[in-house]
């Protein structure tokens, strides 16, 4: 059993020592103590029930502040500067500083008034994805409310009825709006704490941007050809961690609001969804699963026991959405000489990666690049580069972490014998069903250069 | 309990009240009263037990008449005009006359004989999708049955072994055939009319096309890059809407013939999918949802309890798929001063929408466009535009709806104080996490025209 | 209740007649009987529980030998030759011969020592998707392990300790080494060989290429616009076909490495997915299905009774994954003037298929192609051209096939009127909803050439 005092005092340390491991994790500028411009503390629970606050990947949740039976949140939508990793920063729209917005956090049963002023320079409106809402608080502009006009400030109110994970963004140019960065998720705790409780609780909202290498405006008429792959607007490296306490039951809750399904993967793991943005999914209905799509405009919450020591990769398992800026149409110079190679790219490709004429790893390599672009493959671990990029981070589950220690807590130490390793070729051949007889092979591919051709002499 | 003989009186109040909803949302020819050709009336129901029957947004049921023991169709495979909205006509390939085909709609247990003429320039087969028919009555040419030429009429026999939801289209030239609209779905109530009844029954089939603006025929070869995103090859506002008695359990069934999934959501309400195209999903098997995604090939059918009064917006959630037609490698305007962006739209861009450079949204006016095309927002509610377009309609719950009233109610009326409004802007300075510092300001963004940077300056 | 001993006997009969059946259909080198290099007998199994063996479409599954109580494997990361089907052959990156790899067959509670030996020219990596291994083990280059260097060979240790579906794919310059076709299944049985069993056990993976007709390599930045959709690194009409008994519960076990969904769609049946790569799904959290949506970096696995005889169709159901290369950006030629036709496509499309001036199928005739290019729609059956290609094949029921028969039955016999047949057009006018008035149809359509009007002009 938990007890409900104690969720208090978790929350406060969850915020603190979380925050001090985003600021190591990526140099985020953290939640003010006090309002500079009242010299007050910024609107803060003052009231309420306790619950076990949820993690932001780089990011916060929204303050309120009580005023009779209302629990009152201000969101407003304006430009902002959005940092994707150390090396490359984004002009995106969002909301209160930060693009995707900061996690509203309420209770079922909430009463809420939630103020939206519009610092862009067109109009918007917010929709609260999922939830159940009087019909004049829905937010699609022009059908359910006027637009939001430059300058104004609208008020919304209503309760929050069901527990679950949601998610707001603007129903008012919406494609444009949306591919700026206009989104944030809402997590609403359910009123009985020992409903499906967890340890550790994150969330997070994907989305994608198509910034050409030097520039910062997203292309907002894109429709598939993304070149950033987001998890809260940030990308791998300058995602958060997952740190966990060994045995921890976790939730990880997912929104996307991107224009493709996402398959996000946890190693070493097998897990199932518990909610969606329609409510919780029954025992009976939940589906074993290494790997949880999330749909467009939908949410998927999993809950996994941390029963896996180690440093676990956690990603999308679309093989491009774990790079950072490449071209797409770049040809393949596998078996290509270095030579002509360095002719081809100087002459066709001058902003692109190269493709090396030997695959594309490149270890410890390191490129000239165009200002304001990340390396498209890129990461250090223990063992080398880890040559990934956008939506990839890691999970790191410990023996021994403090329940509430959020910080970062490096690299795994694998016991004795535990990694794979080098080792002498077994004796004897390997087992193959045979290859295509040499007169099989077609002209072209004998002259290959760079390509190792030993695997094609069969045995 | 349901009174077996109302459903038959239902079912005619359905049409007639569909029909006239249909009428003054599209503008579409409607059912015959008599069959022109023969004076007579049309193949009409003589027998057969009773069922509530789907309404087929912007379309119609298939007649057909007993011969004995069977109950015959006849499919009309032939070119056809299809108006998307008001303002755009496409010259497809359909089924009697329009695109999609019309529902065919039978009972569990039926033995049907469907006779498909070929009209067509180009040989056909039709495939009956998700229904347990002999192999050689299941439609793929060369595999399972001659292709029929054009010209020639076949004729499928089988009986409606399981109640559910449906798709037909050929197995022929299938992804020309479908590219140019050729499908339709089918229903098969149960024949125990207590099983799962619903008060109102809606279904489409999602198709997509890729047409240039001024043009009239789809490019059939297009994969990915489409423009005209229908739900039976309409788009908003010609999609009609979904009148809906507060209260009404609401069945909707949905197919995807398409080349890409589509997540549709409904705003206000939970719901579970009952239905696929390999029959009924077991309670405990359901999960709770507010978008629910349709996979290509897939049919999902959900029901949800229509309890929270209003007009509801009801599309998919992918951004591109509610807009019209719209260049997706348009250059981000935003933060480019107006002037520069005529010019810029008048050189690059002749035939396009431009991106304005505050953003995209354009309120009322209206721009000179080429002859059959569609705005790419466009639509009209009661508080204003409602910049959509595409998969986009809206569910109307009404008090008081008349049981067999499917006629548009027209815009919802508010309840005093249930609609999201203006107010002062609350006193303080609303929370936000900080601001990057000046300093971190990419020189490019200091220059940037157009864009409010009120919201950089901090606190 | 099944005999574990007649198990061991139906491995070695599987292997045998699936054999001849994969050399009849696709002319592939089958697994020598002897090692020619030691002239033993290759790997082999001498111990271990006893199990169905899955059929790897086209492929075959990775021999092993026990050493003390470790069951070892070898695989061996190397460039290869892969033929998509008669007619055209890639330059792919594979184990141990083979794109995809051997599949890595085991049983719960085994514990395996895999040796992975690097014959490409730049440094991989296996990790074991799906599966619960030691962090060490999870191969994640410079994260869980150091990058396999070209020539080096590593160990892998761990316990199969869960059975189910799952997959290996290196986790090292992971997107070049995915697109040129690095990857493989896992399939590890239950120790309880009573778990669900079934008669027929059959596994795929679905890996996508883009390769310019006429040349051999994958250009490895596509991120969409593919054209060879396979499943094991073949295509229609190279897959083999799934020869089935009337009555067998078969498993249908995918995998998907590509970038998008496949939506798999069995004709004639209806069926429910049993396993994902994260474990068995429970009954009560089963849904019919009659399309399989196989996300990215996911496996579902499927059991279907084959109670309905016939040659069915199981293909992907996006339609442009059943064709073979062709440009996606042709113009729609329907329509067009068949001499004008020639002339377009003689100037603007040399190397593309032609769309023709009345839809896409071409019946029997051919035309001229590079070299190593396959038809776009190809394919015969015992009705005429099939007009498919990609992921497309024929599970073939038969009553009184023997229970290890997997050789191609060849085509089936309709028992008599149970074809869908040429008959005489029904008396009277089709049923339809009315066409659009001769005064509706736009200037342009009236004078079309090459399109059937007649389906115009109304009742």
């Amino acid at each position: 059993m938990l007890s409900r005092r104690g969720f208090l005092g978790t929350a406060a340390l969850v915020s603190a020592s979380a925050v001090s491991g985003r600021v190591q994790a990526a140099n985020i500028p953290e939640a003010p103590m006090m309002d500079k411009a009242t010299m007050q503390p910024p609107l803060h629970p003052s009231s309420g029930p306790d619950y076990r606050p949820v993690v932001t990947l780089n990011g916060w949740s929204l303050p309120w502040r009580m005023n009779g039976d209302w629990k009152e949140f201000h969101l407003v939508a304006e430009p902002v500067v959005r940092e994707f990793a150390p090396g490359m920063k984004a002009f995106l729209w969002g909301y209160n500083g930060q693009a995707p917005g900061p996690t509203i956090e309420a209770v079922e049963g909430d009463k809420v008034r939630i103020f939206v002023t519009n610092k862009l320079p067109e109009h918007t409106t917010v929709h609260w994805h999922g939830m159940i809402v009087p019909n004049g608080m829905d937010g699609v502009g022009g059908l359910n409310q006027p637009h939001i006009k430059p300058g104004q400030t609208f008020v919304y109110e209503f309760e929050m009825r069901n527990s679950g994970t949601f998610m707001y963004h603007p129903h008012s140019d919406e494609m444009v709006q949306m591919a700026m960065g206009m989104m944030g998720m809402i997590v609403v705790h359910p009123r009985d704490a020992t409903f499906r409780p967890v340890d550790r609780d994150f969330v997070f909202i994907m989305s994608t941007y198509d910034i050409d290498p030097g520039t910062y405006l997203p292309k907002v008429s894109e429709m598939t050809d993304f070149n950033m792959w987001t998890w809260n607007s940030r990308v791998f490296p300058g995602i958060d961690v997952l740190p966990v306490r060994l045995g921890d039951r976790v939730r990880v809750r997912m929104g996307n609001l991107s224009m493709t399904s996402h398959p996000i993967h946890l190693h070493g793991h097998h897990f199932a969804v518990t909610c969606t943005d329609g409510g919780w999914v029954p025992e009976s209905a939940q589906w074993p699963e290494s790997t949880v799509n999330v749909p467009v405009g939908a949410v998927r919450a999993f809950d996994v026991v941390a029963d896996n020591p180690g440093d676990w990769a956690f990603h999308c398992h679309k093989s491009h959405h774990t790079m950072n800026a490449m071209g797409h149409n770049v040809a393949n110079m596998i078996g290509v000489s270095p030579k002509d190679l360095a002719k081809a790219v100087g002459k066709l490709a001058p902003d692109a990666m190269a493709m090396g004429s030997r695959g594309m790893a490149m270890g410890d390599m390191e490129m000239p690049m165009p200002d304001n672009t990340l390396m498209m493959m890129t990461g250090r671990g223990p063992f080398g580069p880890i040559e990934m990029g956008g939506m990839f981070t890691v999970m790191k589950i410990r023996e021994g972490l403090a329940r509430d220690d959020y910080s970062d807590p490096g690299p795994y130490e694998y016991p004795e014998g535990t990694v794979a390793h080098l080792v002498d070729a077994p004796a004897g051949q390997a087992p193959r069903q045979g290859n295509p007889k040499k007169t099989d092979q077609p002209d072209e591919m004998k002259g290959m250069k760079g390509m190792d051709m030993k695997g094609m002499k069969g045995m």
